[in-house]
Formats: C-alpha cells, structure tokens, sequence
C-alpha cells in the first residue's frame, strides 16, 4: 500500500479477534517508527500482549490460516527472519522464504518495484529486509498488498524498536516517569535511535553512556530536545546506574576505533558484569538487540534482570500482532 | 512416473474436485509442452480456472492439505519457485525447499536418479529445475511420485508455456484467431519457443519481430510449417503492431551482441513505450516472461493492456491446477 | 533440555498417542546413542512403526499441529534437513529453516548458546547438524526445550544410528541372532561406529571387511569386546557373504589412500555387483547410509535385497517418532 493513514479508533484501542477490514492498520504498511501516534502504541501493545496470553495458553492458533508471507530478504538476518516466520506460523499462516536474492531475478538486474508486484501475486504480506535506505517505503509505493519494514539501511527498523518498547511495557509496567539509559555504539546503532524516537512519545528521561567517538548523533539529540525529552551524555555508566530502569546495551565494535588502544582502552567500561547488577536497582532490566559479542558477560544471563533474551520472545508477540493487524483479523 | 499416458476423458474436460485417482493427469509427470493435446489444455485450463474463482473468493483451501512437495532447483529461480510454494501452500500442502543443492549431496557427487529416489520418501510430488536438458524425463524415469518440470536447460519450461497460454485464454477468452506478435530475442528465448509449439494445437497467426541476428530458430520456423501455421518475420514492430491481439516481450540481452554499436543501433526499436501503446487495438495485451531490464517502460504499467503482472498471477493458478491434478485432487 | 533421565515405563513399551506429559523422552534431548537402553529401543521403534502405518493409511496427520521445529543446519545435509521437514510436515506441525547460518548471527561472533536460547523463543524444538563434536551437549545444556543432535563432528549422528536399526527391524523382523558385515570404511565412518554401538544391546555377530588403512578403530573393537559381542575382521567380503543378515556398504574415499595405485588395486573388492548378489541369503539386506558413488552398482537397486532407499523412508519414520515423543505427543 502506498499510503498511510493513521487509526481512528484510537480511543478504543483494543478490539477482540475476528476479520475487522475496518480494524487500524488493515492493508497499511508498517514502514516507520515516525508512523506511530501513542494511541497505535497502545492499540498494537494490546493485541501484541493477547498474542502473549494465546502463545502461553494454546501455543498456537489459525487466525491466519491460508494467508501467506513472502519473508524478502536482500542481506541475511537469521534473527529477524526467523521471528517472522514463527509469528506467521503460530498464527496458522504460511511463509516463502526469499533468502537468497542475490542469486535469482534480481541480480538479473531487476527492479524491487518489479519484484514487489510479483512476488504480491503469490503471496497476502511482504516482509522486506534490505541494505538501502527508503527500500521499505519504494516497495509499499507500488505494492498492492501491505509491506513491513523488517530493515532497511542504516535508519530504520520499526518492528525493532516496537518489540524494544512492548519489552519495557511489558517487563516494567510502564514507560511513563522510566529512566532509560543508553550504553555502547550510540553513534552507528539503527536500534538506539529508532527507540529514542518512539520514547519521545513517553515521559521519560533519557540518559546516554558511550565512548567520546561514538556519541548519540547531534540531531537526534536535538530532535529530541525540540520534543522537551530531558536528557544527558556521559562517558561511564558510573554516574547513572544506580537511577536506571532500563538499561539498553549494544555492541562497541573494534572496528570503529582508528588504534587498537584506544578500543583497549575503553572497552572494558561497557562490559556489563555481576559487578554491574550490585550498583543497579533491585528491579529494573538490562535489555540488547543482540547478538552480543561479550559486551554482556554470560554469568548476568541468570539474573532475573537479564531481560535480553525475553526481549526475543517479546519480538515474536509483536510481530504476530503487525501481521494480523495488517491481515485485517486483529 | 516414467510413462506419460494422454488422458482418455477429454469430452469431457471438466471434472469437480475430489480424491479422482482415476481422474486424468492422476501421478502423472509434467515433462515436456509436447505431451499435451488439445483436449488436455482445455481440462488443465479448466481447473486453473477454476483455481483462480476459488483463490478470488476464499483465497486458500485445503485440497491438498497433507500433502508435501520438495521443490528441488539446481539453479535459482525466484520466480518459478515462489510461484510453486505459493501455489502449494495456497492448496494447504506443505513445502521442502532445496535450493542450495551445490553445498549438498548432489555437490558430493550423487546422482540425480539417486536424489530423486531419496527425495521421493519424504513427499508426494517433485518440482525440478535442473541446468541440462533432459533431466526433467531423467528425474521421472526412476521416480515413483510424480515430477514436474520447472525448467531443464534451454528446451523446455512448460508450466511457463502453459501459464502464457492461459494468460491469452483468460485475458482474450479464446486463443483462436489471434494475432500473437513475438518480440527482441526469439533465438535463446526458450519462452517463445515453448510458447510457439504450443500455439500449433490453436488456428492462430504468428509474427516474429527481432534483431536480425537473434531470428526465431530455423528448425521452428519448419516445425511450424508443417503444422500449417502461418507467420511471418520483421525486423521492426512497426508493420504488425496494429494488428496485434498478443505481444510477447522478451528481453534483448546486450550480450548477444558481438559490438556495443550493434546492440545500441537496434535497442529502441525494441522497447515498448507509451507511444507503441498509440498504435495498438485497444483489446490486445502486452505479456512477458519477467524480469524485464528496461524493455517495457515502467509508464506502461498502468494501461490494462499491460498483462505481464496478471500473468505472473496466471502462473500460480496454472501450477495450483498442475499439482492438484498430479496428486489426484482435480 | 539439560539432563537424560532414562524412561521409566519400560516394561510397557508401547503407549497409544495423546498428549502425554509423563511419557518417556518428553521434554528430553535426543543427544548420543548412548543414552538409549534396549528398552528404550522398543520403546522407539513401537512409535515409529505406528507413524510408518499413518503414513501409509492416511499420509498425514495432525499429531504436531501448531508446533514449529527449528532446523539448525552448520553445515549443509540435504537428506537429513530434508527428512526432519519431512517428518515434521507429516505430522501437521512446521519448520523454519536456518541452512545458510555462515551468513548470519553466527557469523558476527554469536556465540551457539546465544543462538539456541534466542531460536527457543520461537520455536518447540531444535534439530541441530554442526561439524564440532560435543556441539549438540552444548546446545541442550542451555536451551530449555529439546534438542535433536542431527550429526556433530565425527562421533554422534544418533538419529542416523537408529533409523539403521529400525530398518534392520522392519525388514528382517528381528535383530538378535543376526549376522551383521560392515563394508567399506570403517575407520572414519560415523554410521557405523554408531551403529555398531547400538548393536551391543542385542545378540548380533559382527562382521568387518574393509581395506588395510581403513580398519575399524581398535577402540571400537575392544568397546565390543568388553561387551561380549562376537566379531571379526577380513579384507574381502568372500568368506563372510553367505552368511551375512545384513550388509551395511559405506563408501571408500579415494582421498583417503596415499597413492592412487593402493585406492585402484582394493577399489573392485568393495563394490557390490550383480556378481555379490549371487553369493547371498535370499532374505538378506543390503543397507548404505547415502549418498553413494560407485560402491553400489545401479543394476542392484531393483534386487528385493537392495533395502537402501526404504532405509531413507524408515528414517522418516523414526525423525516422526523422536519429534512426536520430545514433545510429548507420543
């Protein structure tokens, strides 16, 4: 679909299960986290929770049973791909999986607007991961049938950072009044800032830890600041541990220092370790898109504070939940 | 199955759905354009007819549920393959894709008699795309379960002659007394080969428009002949447009060509523009195999003359008609 | 799963399906052919013969319905991955396919642990291929559901092991009292040495013929031993054909000789031929784990004897049994 429009139900959020064409989010696309309004948050989190319920009770279900998903991705992410499989498949729902699209028409030298209005012939929901900014919103431009961002280029990511968000719903409650710290690559991570963005429609109070060469960007910071989220950088996690309710971890990659002994150098101050969990809150949650490379040591996993791999599964309910809502049956 | 037998029903072409192991087709192999009468076109195209009505109204059903295809490619093919998963999945079968078979088995050395008979334990029914020549009635021939072919070398793809034939069927409502225009590279274009051979069973007129170096094959050209068809050959579009019922785009492919200058001296004139679209009738359509590479003008997409996008969709109704009849389900 | 707990009801084999959370191997991992006692051997093959009766009477059935099997593939096995899909579509139950793992999570540094727990969020169970040894115990020790080791490193392929078993039980009825000659290469052959393993739970008498260089391992042997297992070692299958049950073929890599000449003056001894037949029971076997080059001759395959290619479909049904008892479902 080409265009989005915004719900206008949103004073009703939830609605029960059942085939709704005129439900939010029927036959949109889901291209953005600049898309969502905070009462879409609170309508896709109501159903992204009663997933949660019917996964746990009856594991799953035929919601969308005959309804079919072309999985199209264009660089690999075994993380991402499988989590969409698994929603579409709990839900009674069918996959093809496009893996390898280096190898076939589209090396031929065709276009993604082509291919979209191909594959939309065989299928009812493209999924679309792809190394180049704007992809998502190219294809939904010429695709009958709805398209969901599952990643394109450096920006955006938007099922990311919804599932970020329903974790801490989830996890703590709340958003409102959280203190949210982010820690590692602040400069390169796409999940960062997608979830900084979505935050910004919460009162929270944001706080940022990383090495002096890989900083929040200076226009996020000020996109933020226009939208009067209070927040702060720092430069060790020291200061802020103790007042944290979500602690959000990513990756400082070796590869982003000049020398060796400067990533040597700081490396260790974002590790998080048993040492870590004693300065922190009794109940808060240390969350990462993962995969991790050490940046979380392995004996944090235990801790019921290690809210990482939940956050997977949290994923899964919301992807479900984008998949039955752009289907019409949710 | 290593004999193809015509069915013996073909008064009556149309059979309804049911377990019909008597039924025409039933574990038979789809090898090879040559192996269908008229009579088999008419029952094929009955029930992907009938396919398309079912989709249209309740988008899936369960025909084939329980049952599993492997679909086995030796070279990729986006297209063919989703367009086969699509159209099991859509009869409620289930899948085994086997796309990577360079790293497997196959890679150490097995033979394709050998895959086939191990592969033919686990499902119901092969699909196989296969480089060479042949290995489709190679595959068959020690196969048990029923095999298809989806592609083999540069003869036969015959589920893509079939599915452009009812793509003329279901736009024009008939196919004799056309005028099918076939365009740009009718001397490796195994499409309108296959196409070609199986107009011969219609009352059609037949107009081959290429660059001089990429004429339709002699050995066509006579087949044709002897089954009475009349044709003709132009190097330019210009004489035969008006009179056109189908067009037939293929791809010009620069490589074929031994200097740029040659290649550049006769490209626009096979380019399909607005402005061809001026001199055509205003019932005809415009078809092609996919993926073009600039020889349709994208503005060319929105004119309903421009079928190529709904033959892809004739595509998974022709294969969903194919499985269903191999299976004893149609 | 973490732990193996032998099953408790071995005097009671057989129980009918159903979901039954107190049956023998619920929630177990299927990790080595160690784990297993002879009764849960009956145990097995009682629920793989009934799957085996399914298949053939309806083909498939709902037994897994809405369960998903991740299928995590290191390193490439078209026959295994394919058997798994297989065993688990026929069981109504999904999967979603990680083959390409070398692209992927895994590839940035993740490390198996992190991918097991994180895949466990999506899915009921986890069949695992991977090329290092002890690769499956480490999976099971952190996921929380089951995993099935399909083949890691050189030792374990235990699924492989039993469907060997389950042919010869299907096939001649029985196992005690049998005569059983391994042929080929002993000495790197996961099969056999897994087989042969599996055999000390019952009273065979082995039998091994292979060339000088690839003798089964002297660890082996003296595991049999203090077994008390009756076996013996020869360089040519004459003296022991005659009274050979069951003739288990692997294959003699030429790369694994130093010359060429030593590979070409033992290769003929170790090829099965019409010639072999002549020399056999009637009611004897002939078995191969797959893919074969040469050391069987194709003029075989139509021998009643020749029991390889049922021997794929007796895995099926034994891939069928594991999945359906891990998840309680039999």
């Amino acid at each position: 679909m080409s265009t989005y429009s915004p719900p206008n139900q949103s004073d009703n959020p939830y609605i029960p299960f059942g085939d709704q064409r005129s439900a939010p989010f029927y036959n949109k696309d889901i291209l953005s986290v600049l898309q969502f309004t905070r009462a879409d948050l609170d309508y896709i989190f109501g159903v992204a929770h009663e997933m949660r319920e019917m996964v746990t009770r009856v594991g799953t279900f035929d919601l969308l049973k005959g309804k079919i998903l072309a999985n199209l991705f264009y660089e690999p992410s075994t993380r991402t791909s499988s989590s969409f499989t698994s929603a579409m498949e709990r839900l009674g729902g069918s996959v093809i999986p496009i893996n390898e699209v280096h190898y076939s028409s589209v090396s031929k030298g065709e276009s993604l607007p082509d291919t979209v209005r191909t594959l939309e012939c065989y299928v009812d929901v493209i999924v679309l991961r792809h190394p180049e900014v704007g992809a998502s919103a190219l294809a939904a431009k010429y695709a009958r049938k709805p398209v969901i961002n599952a990643g394109d280029g450096v920006e955006e990511h938007p099922t990311q950072a919804l599932l970020d968000l329903f974790t801490i719903v989830e996890e703590l409650g709340k958003v409102d009044g959280l203190s949210v710290t982010m820690l590692g690559d602040l400069k390169y991570g796409r999940t960062v800032h997608s979830l900084a963005r979505l935050l910004t429609l919460f009162d929270v109070n944001l706080k940022f830890v990383s090495p002096e060469i890989l900083r929040m960007p200076p226009e996020i910071i000020s996109e933020l600041d226009q939208k009067g989220i209070p927040q702060s950088e720092h430069f060790s996690l020291e200061p802020v541990i103790s007042e944290t309710d979500v602690l959000y971890v990513t990756r400082v990659q070796k590869e982003r220092f000049e020398d060796l002994s400067a990533y040597e150098s700081v490396r260790d101050a974002f590790v998080i370790t048993l040492q870590t969990l004693n300065k922190t809150k009794e109940r808060m949650i240390i969350m990462h898109p993962l995969p991790r490379v050490g940046e979380i040591s392995m004996e944090v996993d235990d801790d019921p504070r290690a809210a990482y791999f939940r956050q997977m599964e949290y994923g899964l309910y919301v992807r479900m939940a984008l998949l039955a809502m752009v289907l019409g049956k949710a």
